[in-house]
């Protein structure tokens, strides 16, 4: 029953369809390793948030990382 | 006071305005009907997930359900 | 596939299971009823908030309502 | 390490990259203030909600607010 | 109707209820100030987070900062 | 700048502060392979619910899994 909620900036060549379904899965995977929660109970939802609208170290966002 | 927030994927016909005021109204009604609070003290914020974003049973979705 | 998250501070006389039970529900019922979402999709997690870590109006609460 | 989450509805005239710096600031500012928090150490995200996703009062909101 | 979900790890003397109050205040005024919204709009959650339930730069924090 | 909320309910034998730490690098891991976060960049927190606080395919838990 686990549900995750992953908020990321996009990178400078976006996210793909394919990143987020690695996303998805590879964090299902730790939940599984980690607490023998079955892949099939996890829930995940993605945000992507621009960059002006996140604050790191108190300041706004003003370049992508990686 | 309550604070409700509810993400939900499309459906196929997408989500209507209605549909959002009839979400809200019937969260706080089920507040104001279990809890006795009051409906003018909910506050309800929906959003809308894409399905290449939301991943159930520890995979992507891809495809709209209902 | 709903995902839906209930914040609300207890009521005087507290918030029992069975009550927690009839949120859940009423919820899944609301988004079956508005949109169609089959009730075995909705997952609900019900937050119970201390009054002091809670503000309304940009004031602390001070005395619980309902 | 705190992490703030900020979800508004936006004003008549949108809310600009400038106002969100604020915010950010703002907000940091306010944790360093009362918790001695460094600045450095809080990350914020700012949701811009579509009114017609916002129920307030136990209704949809209708018009924006400032 | 702005909305400020606080997450923080208490502090050594821990957070007193003023401070929460303080807290409360404190981003009420900032909305206020930045985007004009009336101060008893602005409802504000904090969720005190144990530290070992909390990651900072990919690891568990092991001791508290300020 | 990641940040990354898992809410979990407990596992009959609890969460160990090992168990909470392999979450946090597991899913900074999976951040860095998928997109190329440096794992230094994220903020992982953990909620564990009480699962009479959690509905799962609309019905309130009655026991733990796994």
């Amino acid at each position: 029953m686990p549900y995750v909620n992953i908020k990321i900036t996009p990178t400078e060549s976006g996210v793909t369809k394919q990143q987020k379904s690695d996303l998805i899965e590879g964090v299902a995977g730790v939940l599984r390793d980690v607490l023998g929660k079955p892949e099939s109970y996890t829930t995940v939802v993605i945000d992507e948030v621009a960059i002006e609208n996140w604050g790191s170290g108190g300041k706004q966002v003003t370049k992508l990382v990686s």
